[in-house]
């Protein structure tokens, strides 16, 4: 079992980051598969399908950036044809406030490389 | 394959909410793995490991309490020996505020019966 932060998936997912950080969602969508499930701190509902996610991306698309970004201790939980690629993400932009962030993508290995199945993102608690 | 809502594990989740609402984390510690890794909105750091989970939960023992609760719209992705359970829930103690809560809880096929390898809860998003 390769190392949690050189496992493939970790390279797919800061590859994903680095075109999400410049306002391109496409990494993600790219990325998800048709069942995608997903869950973020915004949308009030889990989004469930990948054409349902790319609706939900489409008004975002070239309005979110963020010049500074790191991925915070990436573990990978291999579990058969699954991997699960749990980190923390802290970004910002500039002077704007800086965003800290719970991250877990679920992904699975299919003949066409792996796909996400699951993303959940979430604010992560404060440090007091 | 078993329809989502009828998979063994929205059961042991139930079940282990169920302790949870009279102040016992401990149906979710017999449900995790060794391995687990674990986010909540809250801590401020991945919990990694069920002894760090357990040492987490130990002082809230007896402390949290909620007199309703509801698993909205449970999913459930089977990749192999893994099955991502992802559902909302709502909870509220008598007069209390409600709480709205995501939740993935990706679960692992083992000898022993399903175990929980990781664990995200988040507060949702607001509706407006």
């Amino acid at each position: 079992m390769p190392s949690p932060s050189h496992h493939p998936v970790v390279a797919l997912e800061r590859a994903a980051l680095a075109r999400w950080c410049t306002g391109d969602p496409g990494g993600f969508l790219e990325l998800s598969a048709e069942d995608v499930v997903y869950f973020d701190p915004v949308v009030p509902t889990r989004v469930d399908g990948r054409p349902a996610l790319a609706a939900y991306y489409a008004p975002i698309t070239g309005k979110i950036f963020a010049s500074e970004w790191r991925m915070i201790d990436p573990a990978v939980t291999e579990i058969g044809e699954a991997a699960v690629l749990t980190f923390r993400f802290v970004s910002s932009n500039g002077d704007g406030p800086r965003m800290r962030w719970n991250c877990t993508e679920v992904y699975r290995r299919t003949g066409d490389g792996w796909k996400i199945a699951a993303t959940h993102w979430s604010f992560t608690g404060d440090e007091d």
